[in-house]
């Protein structure tokens, strides 16, 4: 996958294409004043993309579909595994004050819960911002009490892609997405083990990542 | 500025140049069995992607930029202004707790604090949660006492792209930029207006949106 600049006479070759349509490649020669043969890459490059169409025997057409139907094919090779990080973990019976302590501690969005090893839920600074307004003793609730509970936790795996998690945070409305891996245990119990988190961040991090060009 | 996918045939150009590179494309021709004009097309593909370099009388070399280099272009492409969303605005007379309110009533992640029209500071979840745990008797004291003040706030114009918004978002690690736009009073002061906002949630919306195509 590759990205290109179009070039001055492709952009022109579009816009007579556009006015002009079907045209032949001999007329575009003709009112470009260069031969065929000169045209023959730039058109070649304009049918790949899919900006222009090529119907034999009638001459070219402008697409509609523009060749950006396939842009963003890139973004889509990126996956979770290579953006994710470290997750701020608590387990179920961590009092709310020390897992609100740990979120800053981590200077992390969401705190994730586990027992025993096993993803069981979440909570996220709005959360812990609503149980610190109301009545609740945050020295003596457990975060177990309080949290998002599995299974509504949207989840995301090593081999989705960062734009699939992306999807999930701005569909769901949440900040973070635990990583999961699925194992089970010897008595055939699943396991969801948290691996890493993609937040709103990760996301905004990797936008900076290809921007730049790296 | 188009994206393409190489076909396999440019993907086993690209191999054989490296392998053997510098390659005529007699040479190139002759291992691929084709004819030299079957392969023009291809070979100014991948030259106009600066991922072969020609050069006369030598033949094909394999570039090592790859082509990548203007890869995202297309990102510095977007400005703030196309993705920019309402902010949640209070004066600075709000008390903390009808900050929060507001904060919570727009779903937002942070508050930004004007005073007579102007911007003068901003307060995140993170900031509301240490307030809400500390001494602070929020039916009280008036947010502005307690935000982040001007200039000690990163903003961006509606100019700016994108990606230099979210890069700014990532060094300065605040979850939001108020959007502002510089006028001057009848006495010559300067007033900050905010027009808007983009924040982590923007920018992963707006790499939601790259991905699908859109």
């Amino acid at each position: 996958m590759v990205i290109i600049k179009l070039t001055k006479r492709q952009e022109e070759i579009i816009e007579l294409v556009k006015k002009n349509q079907p045209i032949t490649s001999e007329k575009l020669a003709e009112k470009l004043s260069v031969t065929r043969a000169a045209l023959r890459p730039d058109l070649a490059i304009l049918t790949m993309t899919g900006i222009l169409e090529a119907r034999p025997k009638v001459g070219y057409l402008y697409s509609k579909r523009g060749g950006n139907s396939i842009i963003y094919d890139y973004i889509k090779e990126v996956k979770v595994a290579e953006i994710k990080t470290k997750p701020a973990v608590v387990t179920e019976d961590t009092t709310v004050y020390d897992a609100i302590v740990q979120l800053f501690l981590e200077d992390a969005g969401t705190i994730f819960v586990t027992n025993n090893g096993h993803l069981t839920g979440a909570v996220s600074r709005k959360d812990f911002l609503k149980i610190a307004l109301g009545n609740t003793d945050i020295h003596k609730v457990p975060v177990g009490i309080i949290m998002t509970r599995m299974p509504n936790i949207v989840t995301v795996t090593d081999n989705d892609t960062a734009y699939e998690a992306a999807k999930k945070i701005i569909e769901h409305e949440v900040d973070s997405l635990p990583v999961i891996e699925k194992t089970v245990t010897e008595d055939g119990k699943d396991i969801l083990k948290i691996t890493g988190k993609v937040s709103k961040t990760n996301i905004t991090k990797l936008f900076v990542k290809l921007g730049s060009g790296n």
